[in-house]
């Protein structure tokens, strides 16, 4: 266990003088508190001493030097939308908000790239890269607010990633400062190499315990073409999740989307929306299928393809968004599904994100709600069920305090886990490890593989200064 | 420097004993001669002590056990396909060919993966998931010959890797035996995961010296629908390479291929066809484009907006292959280049393999050409071009002795290498480092990422055993 030390008020003067008087919190205790925890909830709030915010590679640099030498902690945090507690200070010391380094530094249409400092807001890139007729295809559900900068450092996913894969997958270079301070330039405009070890996946996805992103290039594609996005009603769950492979297969091409939503998170997202959705009374899930198309006959052939293997899969029907407003309105019973279910237990526990091979889907739904049930629990799920990545959201039950609740929930997610991994998957496919997942993790993961990863933590950052009690 | 025991004729033994009497060469020079070199060329042959041709994982973890544990240095090998001297036994030891490993153990639709031992031959393993309306994406151009345990070793590239990615982008597991016998499962039958560190992606592309996989789980994808292939003729390469970019700004979505090949390369390969290619006369460069289309109307639209924007950009005149006699036309010119470059000079270096930006493409061409004559040594270009990796070839100049060409030619990759690096390049696309660019390579990383390399390298195989001499 590392002993750290604490930020004296000589210390705050030295990193006052490196980031500017505006650009640090310190004693202010409610400013403070607003970094002290993120989306994985207030109940995991630990204070920061201080907060500094950097504008720039250097300061980020001289922040970790001192840092170091001085044996700190330091918790990087970007927009603080995770859910894993990533974010969370477990040991005070220093919060390192990149905030301030929000810049998009460049599009360029020859290389197809945009190069962006790490606070960035995801759906703001988005936006900017189509003005020039450019697509930047990894956005996780939180497109609104996520940082780029916190994507890369839990690889995010999203709803799209059937088609395009997480955020690892559209990463091309990285500026990351170390723990020493030391800048590592890894990858470039580039979309090829094999030229030694490849650090920059290692970097991704290591949820800011080997390094800080100060800059960072993205691969654009080309803007696709139209799109359609269907809503399918099953009787039964296990057709549901039978007909994604089927509906893959009959389309010959990776759709955008194929999300699941089982029939309690439709009927709360509907009672949300103050609407019905059709067959509300007889489906017990959903598929929200988007499908795209470089013309309107390929994509009329594609949707009608898909609707197809559903019906053959036992749909009881196949609604079709083929224009903007109907397609919204589809999506939009899957884009309130975490405020819908807040609505009406503000306790829900959103944290599990568990992934299973496809072919092991109905049997980990299955799991999930036996698990849920003997603990009388009740479960909704939602899924981006073509990546095997599902969702179990748990809500509060009546006989279980607000403060035994945590405890509970993460107890069930831990069972759901263990089904997983015995299936062949994950405990994580988008969230991350974070400080919520970290004991399943450790008890889960052969220890060979443990020792490795504790091998690389220690030689990027042998004073575990950076997010400490995070991952390993 | 690791002093390394000699394979005595006990280990001899009790290897034998460990993979049966046929599996083992011992002894026999004529044998044995056969593991000493790879296609980089008989030049830089080493002759290993033995070659040992485990069957199964279980094998491969008690060789290794062995080696680690008297110190004697391990060289795997899967096809011996590479041009970069990664498999060449530079301090003797031990040959562990994986050629006996040549399963396929599972296609599986629903979950879309192929299961494989490492020395299945690309080309056999494209047509088998073929068969079952899938696809496999990650072919280098040596798909006849090359296994997928050396493509994943090498993070392999090709003509695709522009809509497909290298090899890295493939790969969804791999069991892995570390340079002590200790067995690592990495990722599985899953699409997403953030669950601890990218183990699996730090394994790719490390050319055998961090562990040897000995099992592959492979994406599979539906199979696209028709291609068409285009051959365009320009009088400027400065044209050509600027047409690039605009044309998969056009076409609005990503084509399957383009490749470069100037004037020499297309004399060349047009002489060995015994034929002539449209333009031979005038045109500087060639593109050779690959679009697919899932309806034949979008297929012609396609290459059509693809012919406009080359028209746009100068080209000469555009010829259409779309059937298959005609695209197999075009094609062969691409194919037969090696072959047609050796015929006239068996002496050719073929391991230039630099990649820059897109937008930095021209220059690296120029600055190429130029080095070359410097030297007075004559150079085709062939590139995949859309990627930015170029593939300088150099013929022997008559005033360079054989024994002193390898030396020279190597002289002169460094000084493009050098260029293609100052440009935001890198020395390798899709060969690797290997044993051939590890000086330019160890020259021109920055200090920082070479230690936190070589404290990788150091985690994973203490004792230096798993192909030493090899990256780093």
């Amino acid at each position: 266990m590392t002993k750290y030390n604490k930020v004296t008020p000589d210390l705050a003067d030295t990193l006052t003088q490196i980031c500017g008087e505006k650009n640090v919190i310190y004693e202010n205790k409610e400013e403070l508190s607003s970094y002290s925890y993120d989306e994985a909830g207030k109940l995991f709030a630990r204070m920061p001493e201080i907060v500094v915010k950097p504008q720039n590679t250097g300061q980020v640099s001289k922040i970790m030097k001192l840092a170091n030498e001085n044996l700190i902690p330091v918790t990087p945090r970007a927009a603080g939308s995770g859910v894993a507690g990533a974010t969370i200070p477990l040991e005070g010391g220093i919060v390192l908000s990149v905030e301030k380094m929000n810049k998009i530094l460049e599009i360029n249409k020859i290389d197809r790239v945009a190069v962006v400092e790490p606070a960035v807001v995801t759906n703001e890139l988005c936006e900017r890269v189509l003005e020039e007729g450019l697509f930047y295809a990894g956005y996780p559900m939180s497109v609104e607010m996520s940082f780029i900068g916190g994507n890369v450092a839990t690889n995010a996913g999203g709803d799209k990633v059937i088609k395009y894969g997480n955020t690892r997958k559209h990463v091309l270079g990285l500026e990351v400062v170390l723990a020493n301070g030391g800048i590592l330039n890894l990858g470039g405009r580039i979309r090829k190499q094999t030229w030694g070890y490849d650090l920059m996946d290692l970097m991704i996805g290591s949820e800011g315990t080997l390094g800080i992103f100060t800059k960072i290039i993205l691969n654009l594609l080309p803007a696709p073409g139209k799109t359609v996005t269907l809503l399918v009603p099953f009787d039964n769950i296990e057709k549901t999740t039978e007909a994604v492979s089927n509906i893959i297969l009959a389309i010959k091409k990776l759709p955008l989307t194929v999300e699941f939503m089982d029939k309690i998170s439709v009927e709360l997202s509907s009672k949300y929306l103050k609407t019905t959705i059709p067959f509300q009374d007889k489906a017990e899930a959903y598929l929200i299928i988007e499908v795209d198309g470089d013309s309107q006959q390929e994509l009329e052939d594609t949707y009608q393809k898909a609707g197809e293997a559903c019906l053959k899969n036992g749909a009881l029907d196949v609604f079709i968004g083929d224009d903007r407003k109907s397609a919204e309105s589809i999506w939009r019973v899957r884009m309130v599904f975490a405020e819908a279910l807040r609505l009406v237990d503000p306790y829900v526990s959103l944290s599990g994100d568990v992934v299973v091979p496809p072919s092991k889907v109905t049997e980990l739904m299955e799991k999930t709600i036996k698990i849920a049930n003997k603990h009388k629990v009740r479960v909704a799920i939602a899924a981006h069920i073509a990546d095997g990545n599902l969702h179990p959201e748990l809500f509060k039950p009546d006989y279980v305090s607000l403060e035994d609740w945590p405890e509970l929930a993460e107890k069930i997610y831990v069972e759901i886990t263990q089904e997983a991994i015995k299936l062949g998957g994950v405990g994580s496919g988008e969230h991350g490890v974070g400080f919520l997942k970290r004991d399943i993790f450790l008890n889960t993961k052969p220890q060979i593989e443990l020792d490795i990863m504790r091998g690389i933590k220690n030689l990027f950052d042998p004073n575990n200064i950076l997010n400490p009690g995070k991952i390993i």
